[in-house]
Order: structure tokens, then C-alpha cells, then sequence
């Protein structure tokens, strides 16, 4: 078995390759001056097990093409076995027609992986567990929350979770039993076409808790930035907001920053600079 | 019948429905703040033969993937055939393993398209026409030369076609028979490592000549500005240089014009601005 880091691999293929105590290879690759990318498998992989790496960030469609790329070469050259290793899989909000006439981009994007050639296929907090049927051959998630509140006991000495809608209630549920916490959630309504979002209200519990705000994937961080100003209003001690998926560039985190977030946390299933970064590389490597 | 314009039609769309007589549809689609597409078909296709018209220019990956979700949510709204038409096919370079372990891009995309459910795949002047044969479905090839001849006739006196290569040569020879102008090609060497090319002699019967340079696709131009620079040596009295798909930023455009190129001449499969564009929406409409 062996490991192979994508383009996008983002520092997880070395972690997962020392965890599993296997042999690491980098892809060969590089982007041709009018865009294209080029990928070259270093090594024979003939019979062999592969795990690649790629996340699939900003830009995702170079990263998703490179991913089909490395998948087919893999299996052109006989690897045995591929599976791929997406932590953050992009286009997985768009898992149904919320108007006629969409495109169901999560069902398109788990087609061209497998029909690129992957075996199996490893995702860390998918936006929706049950799209992931789309992917036809064997699927694992891979549960953060673990390794999250690692990071965050001790700090906070009365935690309170709170989920920023309904559909982040499970998560919510998950972190606050490891850090033997409450939790709630908020009421969200997004408007489809503008993308603003109304937040409802704050549960009267948050008064003088610290406070850990937690969300698959954070973006232009309006909805955290909503529910931490509510918060801060509610009495709240401190606020802690935490991304699985922290896709958010660095306006975006200084604005969460100034409206009262004490603590950016977020993984590295994507790239992100000036907040506490967890990472998820031996959790992975448990589910392979 | 209806065509679809693509986010990457380029125009196309409106010029080949005009052509067919049939129905224009605008494909519904942006970019969420995040660098996500959304695509929408904003029309119902049930039982309805569609063409798709989407170019893969830069950023190729994500015109790929665009392309993708439109065939598949075609598919998924029941079109009882769909046509891709792809003006420019990207990664069209990389149809075979100039190195071990390389990727077949060239594979890898046909078979992200044929796999999203294109039925039939309409491409003009590809890199290699036998390439093609990856997709699975009916393919149909567009020959540009026709037009392009129309648009350079009258201007040249005494033309002579020259291919950049040994490649281009059937290209070349295309032309000149349309031109009734003789045409020859010169020694093209490219260091697949560094990118750098090396170009042989220029043939005597250049002297006095209305020269046209003819190439697939223009990128840097490096291979265009040093097969100028040769002719203009060997006496040439104009040179014209011809690039089906003119991939070349304003930076190169101005590189080549200032090698002693008189004229740059390209088409609509791709934008390009500050050069002589020949529209091919009634060529492509032929051959659906």
C-alpha cells in the first residue's frame, strides 16, 4: 500500500502515510502556462494499493479534474486498488433541486469520481451522509469531532454548543456529549437566489457560557458572524466558532473576528491562515 | 431541437441557432461566492433533442465541469439526445505517455463528457482526430479551413502556406488547396520538459510569398514568432499567421505582431480580442 499526495493534498498525505506507516509518493505535477494540468504517477503502481490524496478547495474544478486525472492514470497503470481520499468534497450543498431544472452538482461530482476509477472513497463531515450514495462503490466518513474537542477541552470551563441550523444539530450533538456539554441550535432561513440569511433566536442558556458555534463549512462566515453577535447580546462569556470546512478567505475572518468571536478553529481538509487549525490526518488514517 | 448556450459558448450559440433556425436557450448559471458553478436549465427538455454548446478555454477545468453538470442534468430531465458541442476541446495535447506514469488527459476528459451523457460530440479541428475515438458515442469533426480560406482570399497575391510542423501539415495542405497556393512545413523540435522549441530551415520558395503560417493552437506563440522571424529572413513579403484556437494573452499577441508578423488571424472557439476573428457558427451548423 501506498500513499499519493494530489495537488491539493494539503499536508494530509504526509500525515496519513506516517500514520499507516506506509510509503509516501508526491504526483508529479505542474499547470501548463494556458492552464492546463499536467499529472504523472512518479512510480509503478502495478498491483498495488493506493490511496490518493486531494482535496477538492478553491479552485475546485482544477482540483476535481486533477482527481479524475490521477484516478484514470492509476488505473490505466494497473494499481490494484484506489481509493480516494477526499477531505473536503466541494459542490456537496447543491444534493438536490431546490429549483427546476438544477443541477444536481453533488450526484455529477461523485460520478466523475467513480467513474474515473476510484474504488472506494474517504470524505471528513460530508455536507449530507445520505448524498454520498451517489458514489457506487464502498464510502467512509470520517468524523471530526473527536480530534476538535481534543483541542478544545480544558479551555473552556462551561462549554455550550450551538448549532447555527437545524440541519448542524447532529454535529452539534456529537461535540457537545465529548465535551459534556448542552447544545441547541438557531433557526436559519437562506434566501437561494441572494444568498443572505436571517438568523432566529438565541436560546436564553447561552447567558455566561462559553460558547462553541460549530458548522460543516464556513464561507463568507455571515451566518457565524449572525449567530455570534445574537450571542454576545445573549450574555455569552466567550465564543468559540468552528468549521470543519473553513473555506473562508481573510476578510471573511477578520470580519468574524471583530463581531465578537474570541476563537477561529477549522481543520485542514482545506488551506486557511490565521486561525487554530486541527489536524484531522490520524482520523483519517483510522478509516482506511 | 433546441441549442443550449453554455457559460463558455463564446457566442456560438446564438450563431448556430440562427443557423439551424431552431430555439435559443441561455443556460442559467453563476459562480456562488466561493468559487462553486451553479448551473440551471431554465426550460423544460423532456423528450427534446438538445445541443449543448460549451468551449473548454481557460479555466478549462472549470468549463469542463460546467459542461458536465449541464450533460448530466440533461440526462436527468429526460433530453431524448444531447450533442455537446465543444469548439475547443482542452487537454487535447496530452493524447498519449510522452513519459511513463503521465496521465492521458486527453482520455480522461472524453470520458468525463461521454460519462455525464453526451450522446454525440461535435469538435473543430482537434489536436488529433484519432484522439477522438476515446469518446464512445458518434463524433463528429468540424474543418475550419473552408472559412478561414474565404476570409483570407483576395488579400494575398501570391500565397504560401507553411506549417509550423510536421504535424500541422495536413492542415496546411487543407488551406493551400483552398487558397490554390502552394505549402511545405518546417522541423519543429520541443523540449517537453522545459517547453522550449527549436524550428529547422525555412524553404527557399518563401521569397516574394504572401506567407501563411497555420497551426492548431496558439498558445505563447513562441513556435509562430520563430517560424516568422525565419521567413521573414528567407524573404517573405507578408506572413500572415492562422491559429484555429488563438489561445495567446494580449502580452503574446504583441510578441508575435512585433516579430514581423503582419496579420493574426483567428477563430470564435475560443475569446480573443486585438486580432481578425472568423465566426464558424455556420460551419459547425453543418455538421448537426
Amino acid at each position: 500500500m501506498i500513499v499519493l499526495g494530489g495537488p491539493a493534498a494539503n499536508g494530509l498525505d504526509d500525515g496519513i502515510a506516517r500514520n499507516l506507516s506506509v510509503e509516501l509518493v508526491k504526483v508529479d505535477h505542474k499547470v501548463f502556462p494556458d492552464g492546463e494540468s499536467y499529472i504523472r504517477i512518479p512510480r509503478a503502481v502495478e498491483g498495488e494499493e493506493v490511496i490518493v490524496v486531494q482535496s477538492t478547495y478553491n479552485p475546485q474544478d482544477k482540483h476535481i479534474v486533477e482527481l479524475c486525472l490521477m484516478l484514470e492514470a492509476l488505473k490505466d497503470l494497473k494499481a490494484s486498488k484506489v481509493t480516494a481520499v477526499v477531505p473536503y468534497l466541494a459542490y456537496s450543498r447543491q444534493d438536490r433541486r431546490f429549483k427546476e431544472g438544477e443541477a444536481l452538482s453533488s450526484k455529477t461530482i461523485l460520478n466523475l469520481i467513480w467513474r474515473s476509477g476510484a474504488d472506494a472513497l474517504v470524505v471528513v463531515e460530508p455536507h449530507k451522509p445520505e448524498a454520498l450514495n451517489y458514489f457506487r462503490g464502498d464510502v467512509r466518513i470520517v468524523d471530526p469531532t473527536p480530534a476538535i474537542a481534543y483541542r478544545l477541552k480544558g479551555d473552556l470551563t462551561h462549554p455550550f454548543v450551538l448549532a447555527p441550523d437545524r440541519g448542524a444539530l447532529d454535529r452539534a450533538r456529537r461535540l457537545a456529549s465529548l465535551l459534556n456539554a448542552s447544545f441547541a441550535h438557531v433557526e436559519k432561513e437562506r434566501n437561494r437566489d441572494t444568498g443572505e440569511v436571517k438568523i432566529g433566536e438565541v436560546p436564553k442558556e447561552v447567558h455566561g457560557k462559553d460558547v462553541i458555534l460549530i458548522d460543516d463549512i464556513v464561507s463568507t462566515g455571515s451566518t457565524m458572524t449572525k449567530v455570534a453577535s445574537a450571542a454576545t447580546r445573549g450574555g455569552a462569556r466567550s465564543i468559540t466558532a468552528v468549521a470543519i470546512h473553513f473555506l473562508s478567505d481573510q476578510a471573511s475572518i477578520k470580519r468574524m473576528q471583530e463581531s465578537g468571536i474570541s476563537r477561529l478553529v477549522g481543520t485542514n481538509t482545506v488551506p486557511v491562515s490565521g486561525i487554530n487549525v486541527v489536524d484531522l490526518s490520524e482520523e483519517i488514517a483510522k478509516r482506511l
